[in-house]
């Protein structure tokens, strides 16, 4: 490795978990190690624990506590939520956006082979839901509608209200998988007739490992796992006590310390941007420029592999993503971008930064001076062939 | 609460994390906290990690690495095994014991309700499949037969090798959950012929929130979770790294610990077990005598409800359980007890005591006396009413 200091700017990928969380998961693996389902009072202490990190995960959406239901993470709430509004739903058809996240887009592409009819919203070139095909869409009844809060590649956020608006007056439910937008994103499930949410705890300094499904009072689902009748009958499994303690904190954290962390981040990822745009040519900002994840940046390269650009980038101890970390392994070009309407050649070309609450100002400088001289030395590269 | 020192008779519902679990899990949850799934040092630091503790655990059951995908837990294992082999296979037929978990039990009982075959094989008085019963049902076609290694409320072993070649001659596949067993009896899925297998960490020492599943080479099964595309595309969700490598050092620690573990907590068994025999008059064991968990003791106190009995002993500061953990706060009782046939009598006043590695003599003796007391107790309460 080059540098000196290793610069990781992948946190839409995960996050480390903070001290705060941590500290609070300790005692939970050792003294306090009891079955939530218990009758004894180890059981009981793990209970009131889960009690308690029941409402800070409710609180932050304005849920009520008996509303959240703990899952082993976001992609399985948003597996769970999906089949299980459908399975016993009257209408076999469900709209989803193009560009979701591969837990429900690889879901859904299994579901259309099961014989359930899915549809997918249309984005526009920045990643905003075109409300138009979502209204035209909904002229034929569907069961369920799923949009994202905030995409995980291109950080644009949605405009969560009026599409939750939108479904409610036609009587659909709403689901929005909030993974990437909790602390970075006012949601208030209530004031915004959201249905039904999907959280993750590893990507705002929680542990990996837990996740939660909001699920509104009054609806239905059906279960994805069964047993032994945790989380009030609807998703059996041992409750995973210390991760959703730290789920908790963390999720208290992020929303206590969201205005001025997210000042703070937005401002560097502002001067990333315009420093990429200053400094180097033929790059194109993905995504929208204002209505986007305080530490988001994505950049498509003109002429440039991002593969071959992220690995020159880790040998300088530098870590960011093309896409998404669930799909990096793959080779293909983002089917974000491809919705979106990139071309191919600059979707090919991508690359995410993002920021975490501990990014410097000095990790971005050294960061970018590396990034004009590697873009560079990639495309000088790529004219010679 | 009474007594000086607390008792947790109750490691069949969960262990605490041992200290060599958790020292190895720490680093992953601050410094190498890195998403198995992205490209960069972060990412393949994670995955290095996940491969050894892969190597762990399949190296527990003699499986290879390529044939364990890690889950959520046992419970999430158990729900994916059935439903994932019954999906595409042309019989919609499955077995499974009538004492299985209820991880199995109550996703069967959906099952059936939507259209599948499911026939719950018998048990003998001390738990044990009736082989008998087994092969009678296996003489029309199914899909899978499911039975567990050993038994979470009485303890009872079954005859692994029996079952599997059963199963092995007829071409049926055979799974069995071993949540409770590993570590304490010998499973070689190769030379056994176990075609799959579930495994829990909270049971031995390991973290809470991970499990596994063993699935044979070649074998087909449709998934329980879609997404991007981890544990090689069978098991989407970013892994939870910190618990697998908790999970892997807890199981090869299980192993090698084995002989002398069991053979010392054997010993207290059989003692707790005389003294509640040679003190306690109008008692029954539940489960077999001599092939059942190193650390299990199941007794039913005649005209005593096991639920007030664990109240009291609670008081004592003593942990202990009626039936499963995950189904004690329910007062129905037990239908492991009520498939052996047990008199519903004696099924309500069952009590489970499961002993840990660090159990001691004066523990069970300090146990013993409380016990005798409060069973005295309660017995003249109710020759009063």
């Amino acid at each position: 490795m080059k540098s000196n200091k290793r610069i990781y700017l992948d946190s839409a990928s995960t996050t480390y978990v903070s001290g705060e969380a941590l500290q609070a998961m300790m005692p939970y693996f050792t003294s306090e190690f009891g079955n939530p389902a218990s009758l004894h009072l180890y059981g009981r202490d793990a209970e009131k624990a889960l009690a308690k990190a029941r409402e800070q995960v409710a609180k932050s959406i304005n849920a009520d506590p008996s509303e959240i239901y703990f899952t082993s993470g976001a992609t399985e709430s948003n597996n769970w939520m999906i089949r299980g509004a459908l399975k016993n739903a009257t209408v076999k058809r469900v709209l989803v956006s193009s560009i979701e996240h591969p837990s429900i887009i690889e879901l859904t592409k299994q579901l259309a082979e099961d014989g359930y009819k899915i549809e997918y919203i249309k984005v526009d070139s920045e990643g905003v839901i075109l409300v138009s095909d979502l209204i035209a869409k909904l002229a034929k009844p569907a069961a369920l509608v799923s949009v994202m809060t905030a995409n995980n590649e291109v950080g644009t956020i949605q405009f969560l209200h009026t599409i939750a608006k939108i479904c409610e007056e036609r009587g659909v439910m709403f689901h929005t998988d909030a993974s990437q937008a909790i602390g970075s994103v006012y949601i208030d499930v209530k004031e915004m007739k959201v249905d039904a949410l999907s959280m993750s705890s590893h990507k705002i300094y929680g542990p990996k490992g837990i996740g939660a499904l909001y699920l509104k009072k009054g609806l239905k689902l059906d279960k994805l796992v069964y047993g032994g009748g945790q989380e009030r009958g609807m998703r059996s499994g041992t409750q995973n006590v210390p991760a959703i303690i730290g789920f908790g904190v963390a999720v208290e954290l992020a929303l206590r310390d969201a205005t001025v962390n997210n000042t703070r981040i937005k401002q560097l990822r502002d001067y990333l941007i315009r420093e990429i745009e200053g400094k180097i040519d033929n790059v194109k900002l993905n995504g929208h420029r204002v209505q986007r994840l305080p530490n988001n940046v994505n950049f498509s390269f003109k002429g440039i592999e991002g593969e071959s650009l992220l690995m020159l980038l880790d040998m300088e101890g530098i870590a960011v993503s093309t896409g998404s970390a669930c799909s990096s392994g793959s080779l293909e070009k983002s089917y974000v971008l491809s919705a979106m309407g990139v071309a191919d050649e600059l979707a090919q070309g991508s690359l995410r930064m993002t920021l975490s609450r501990n990014t410097t100002k000095q990790d971005i400088d050294s960061f970018i001076s590396v990034l004009v001289k590697t873009v560079k030395k990639l495309r000088q590269m790529s004219a010679l062939r």
